[in-house]
């Protein structure tokens, strides 16, 4: 059985718990996970019997690149009536017919016309339920992650070698964007929430990374104008200030996240200290990874810390900017199930993918921080990333 | 008056015309081009009066940025007492106030979130209302694509010394991308149409660029892997083969879109017939490129010339993959109004900005053709393109 095929059929499993008839399925990157191919079009998972790949674009691509059954769509006002015909389990039952699709990224637009062509179904968010499908990694997920967080240490590696007081943010960046590039980084990271993107992350030095911004993340960054107000901007690096360095590329759909922070010369004591307390945290943390730890407890414990460290005011942004979270699952998207905030009671489980990002926040001086990556494991977890942790200092030259 | 003001009386003028009573935008592209900020959050504009624009993160950046009213948004849940309090002439009215959003790109999840804090409220799709104001560029905005058209023209002629028979496409791609990155590129090109994304375009070659895809372009590109299946891919140029280098860039927001066939050697006569009919069909564009035309005209005169030239196979894509428009509005997205297309009847008017791009694929050998982006004028038009035109040949090294 293909790893698509038990995909789709944990999927069913969810409608069948839920007294769903079938999902809808509509993303890209949900596609992708369910049939190998992130071709345009709708995948028809009935509660019981086969899928059927109804793709707009490209039909010939979408047979090469999945196992699935793959169907040209053809017109979309008569996919209703083709529908009927293939799933006549489905539409033709007793009861209406109650289906469920991604209510959190489908447009209204598209959703009223689906709802059109299919005037007797009831429709449900189905979201969760691929969220958390999609929570637990197989092997071959995490190889793929594992070769990002390789991509992301060499290009960190070969770009310090041209760090130097003078750059700006983003001419650093593009060193390390183009190394990334290199080794096969599709060009973004995919992010499931409404209004968020990312490139690759950010480099962002003093007081430009602690400008707060829109950015559901802990670090801000001043980017290259109101029209992308985050991450690297023009911001000269200067010797002595802290350089955060938060990193993430696409390889074969994979994501990887993690930070680091640099300085060329020295910190002061106050950012040294924040430093050190990220890294008791990201260590207390570990000490908790393992299936059976509630994903909201990870938050807590790390707020706890803060607290004792009385480092709470600049824990995960500053002031009104402060995010209510200590890290978050990854895989196909960056901002993947569970996140590690109040309110997610999931237990961690073997196969979990997340990162785990303590930061703290200096309005006067900028942010310092670490983040990694962990796989959770039968006992314990397995640190993904790869990079050498401690503040990387560069000697002034 | 600032621009930002200009356009938020042009929206209301558009309320007026259809009797709604007020705009909630909610898309991080329209909220920039309304308020000149895009931080998160929604701004409300009543059909009479000043909009407010209410902000979650940051709402000290978005006062930064702005020149409009900006308030906390705080509690979601009392948004809808909020507007009430803020704008009682909208929703204390006799009848039931009748808002717009943008259907096309709201998440439903979103939007029923939305209706359950506004139960009185009825909603109609306003999307067009924006795309159609915003199809008109300023002079500001036009400045500001004409920065784009320079970034890539400068990063094409760089990365054509680094062209040679054996490099990649990504390796090749990845030279202009860095190029674009320090000239200020954002990283990516935004898109309004879900399920698309675009970094910079896609430099393919031979056949890799006629391999169909399901990203909404006459061109397609192997890409990376089923992952990321458009673009550039692991493909290594050869001599006498035609390079499609369809390239854009977003700087301070405002995209570019060009694209021109590059070979190392040379073409086969039919490659070389076939693009000098793209040119052929760009310059019969061009004498039509003034304000009145219809824009679907664009699209059948260009159909008509490819099929004078027995190539309207060939045209646009090939088989059932093909594309049945000639070019698209850009601006802020990629993706923008107008379509030269069949269905819209809008007429060409003074401060549009479109790329048209004729192509012509061989599933055999692969695609050509040429695109540039222009203004329209008051008698006529205005290239923005500066790229020199003709098949670019690079000696065999």
């Amino acid at each position: 059985m293909s790893q698509y095929t038990t995909r789709q059929n944990k999927l069913q499993q969810k409608l069948k718990d839920n007294q769903l008839d079938g999902f809808l399925v509509t993303q890209n990157v949900d596609i992708f996970y369910l049939t190998g191919s992130m071709q345009t079009g709708y995948l028809f998972i009935p509660v019981k019997g086969e899928a059927v790949f109804y793709v707009r674009r490209s039909v010939q691509r979408a047979q090469e690149e999945s196992s699935c059954i793959v169907k040209a769509l053809g017109s979309f006002r008569n996919f209703g009536e083709t529908l009927k015909t293939d799933f006549p389990q489905v539409f033709e039952s007793k009861h209406e017919p109650i289906l469920a699709t991604e209510f959190d990224v489908l447009p209204i637009q598209i959703f009223n016309r689906i709802q059109s062509i299919m005037p007797h179904v009831k429709w449900n968010d189905g979201s969760v339920f691929i969220r958390e499908i999609r929570m637990i990694k197989s092997p071959d997920e995490i190889s793929k992650i594992k070769i990002a967080a390789n991509a992301v240490n060499q290009a960190l590696e070969t770009a310090l070698g041209k760090l130097k007081v003078g750059i700006s943010e983003v001419e650093w960046m593009s060193e390390i964007e183009y190394s990334l590039r290199l080794q096969g980084h599709v060009g973004l990271m995919r992010m499931r929430g409404f209004n968020q993107e990312l490139v690759t992350g950010m480099v962002a030095a003093g007081i430009s990374a602690a400008k707060p911004t829109y950015f559901d993340g802990p670090a801000g960054g001043e980017g290259l104008s109101p029209a992308s107000p985050q991450g690297s901007g023009k911001n000269i690096i200067e010797k002595n200030v802290p350089i955060l360095v938060d990193l993430g590329c696409c390889i074969d759909g994979y994501v990887i996240d993690q930070t680091r922070t640099v300085v060329i010369g020295e910190l002061s004591e106050e950012l040294v200290n924040a430093y050190q307390t990220s890294e008791q945290i990201l260590k207390s943390t570990e000490t908790l990874l393992k299936p059976g730890t509630i994903c909201e407890d990870l938050y807590f414990n790390a707020v706890r810390l803060a607290e004792e460290a009385k480092l709470h005011e600049h824990f995960m942004g500053y002031g009104a900017d402060q995010v209510k979270f200590l890290g978050h699952g990854i895989g196909l998207e960056i901002d993947e199930y569970p996140v590690l905030a109040k309110g997610f009671k999931y237990e961690l489980q073997p196969g979990m993918v997340i990162a785990v990002e303590p930061k703290f926040t200096f309005p006067e001086s900028g942010v310092v921080g670490i983040e990694d990556t962990y796989l959770i494991t039968e006992d314990g977890f397995e640190k993904l990333s790869i990079t050498r942790d401690g503040v990387i200092r560069i000697r002034e030259n």
